[in-house]
């Protein structure tokens, strides 16, 4: 049996696994409010921690260096160029692999989810942001290191302020911000609507909109169907660039289900390049959950720790 | 010494090379305005045929199925669903591969152009439209059967429309036509300027534009500029997406140098997500000329045979 412990750190939070071959057996959730992401990081390792522990991973939100396990920057997560791998290794004498947090949950989803089986997959998170990761070949691709930004490609002349600093990348317009954004600019332009009598301006956020449009609001299906959209329309780009088997939609507002990802299919498909001469990829939720980040995680150190042996 | 010929099939003209190991001993341009695409190909090859050659390689503009050699659609080429690989293999009785045009000119730029020693290179080919394909390890990396077609990528909401029947792709706004359109449109509201005195309204196209811009024309050089600009956001979504080691510009108005590729690196640079802590991976002009989907396909069909063999 081989032991492991994943964590996926985020930027207030981090949620530790502990994996007995690929069976999560433990996890917890730990608030991580300060500055220390390292110090963090090695303190809820060390909750799950027995002797039996063969190796650790880490999925760390932003760009992460794979090959020397170096978080270099993320705009969620403070600190920059710090070695997670170097400090995890020393604190605890095993192999220990760092990666960007959604590498690592995309090979969960290869290994145990939604994407067993497949090739060629692209897995897109649609949460705060939009993350990603490319497997190519079965394999994760990293180009240099940083692969799968797709957050951050160009979807809007003079658009919306980003998180990252620039303007108009496609997740100003297509995630869980951009939603509540849309929610209080249509309450504002609507105050006497049904939504607006159940939610005050302050109440409009990703979560009370989906979970208005799941219990049938036609307003607030309207406005998850307009987030849909544009995240159809980044994934239709996606696309024509990676012609991928199949895209796995994971993170908090992607597993919303098929009020955002029927319209997000309705446009991919038809603005699909050559949409009359090829099938849409199947664009399904991931099978894993939240979890999927941390478990990946420690499947990419037991991998490092079989190819070591 | 390995003999081995090699076409490029766009939408008006075919060129052919032959090639003795990795040297080009003839080529010719062929003109194909019908509508029988495969037996322009077959009568393209048959031009540089003699016994000796052991294979022959196609690179078609438009969506491919490099497994079959299919040429699936393309808007340029005519046909769809035509069995390239099929009707060469049995004209020639050689092994035979047919590719897309810019993964067959990107397997030329890494074997002996820009790229070479690279691992993870995007080629970008600007001219009529926007091409490309993805170097991934070390290989040519199709997805499915059709990556690298962001072209079509989504670059402006309620945007031109494009060749390809959907609205506001990125060549839409980066390509040949882009820029000749820009130049009318300038020259419509500006018919006293320097530039309009040298070039009627009917001639304006790239070629013009470029070449006045190279002589140090001022308006010319920020009509090229814009186009620049533009390309270089597009190509900064490829960087956030792949973080290529390299970005490799081919096609006609590629070439044309630092009046495009300047203003494209600055644009770049600046909109690079997490710009300050990672470098911009060099964007070269391609090594290779227009020769180089043709001699691609050549090599990639000499490969298909060392792998048989």
């Amino acid at each position: 049996m081989t032991v492991s412990i994943g964590i996926d750190v985020g930027g207030t939070k981090i949620l530790a696994v502990r994996i007995e071959d690929d069976e999560v057996v433990a996890q917890e959730l730990f608030s991580t409010p300060g500055k220390d992401m390292v110090g963090s990081a090695v303190a809820a390792v060390r909750e799950l921690w027995t002797d039996d522990v063969s190796s650790v991973g880490a999925g760390v939100a932003g760009l992460v260096r794979f090959v020397d396990g170096v978080f270099v920057w993320g705009p969620h997560v403070p600190g920059s160029n710090v070695p997670v791998r170097e400090v995890l290794e020393r604190e605890f004498n095993v192999p220990a692999v760092v990666d960007n947090d959604a590498n690592a949950a995309a090979w969960a989803e290869l290994q145990l989810g939604a994407a067993q089986g497949r090739n060629d997959v692209l897995l897109v998170t649609l949460g705060t942001g939009i993350g990603g990761a490319v497997i190519a070949d079965g394999d994760v691709y990293r180009g240099s290191s940083f692969a799968g930004e797709w957050g951050h490609m160009h979807y809007q002349a003079n658009g919306l302020q980003c998180d990252c600093g620039k303007r108009g990348c496609w997740e100003t317009v297509a995630s869980g911000p951009a939603l509540a954004r849309i929610g209080r600019e249509f309450n504002a332009l609507n105050p006497e609507g049904q939504l607006a009598q159940r939610l005050r301006q302050g109440d409009f956020t990703a979560e009370t909109i989906t979970r208005a449009a799941d219990a049938g609001d036609e307003t607030a299906r309207g406005l998850v169907s307009q987030v849909g959209a544009a995240f159809g329309q980044g994934l239709c780009s996606l696309i024509a660039i990676f012609d991928p088997e199949m895209i796995v939609v994971g993170g908090g507002l992607g597993s919303v289900g098929e009020s955002l990802l029927g319209p997000a299919r309705r446009v991919a498909a038809d603005a699909l390049h050559g949409g009359s001469h090829r099938p849409l990829p199947p664009i399904v939720v991931a099978g894993l959950g939240p979890e999927s980040g941390a478990i990946g995680a420690a499947l990419l150190s037991q991998e490092r720790l079989a190819r070591a042996s």
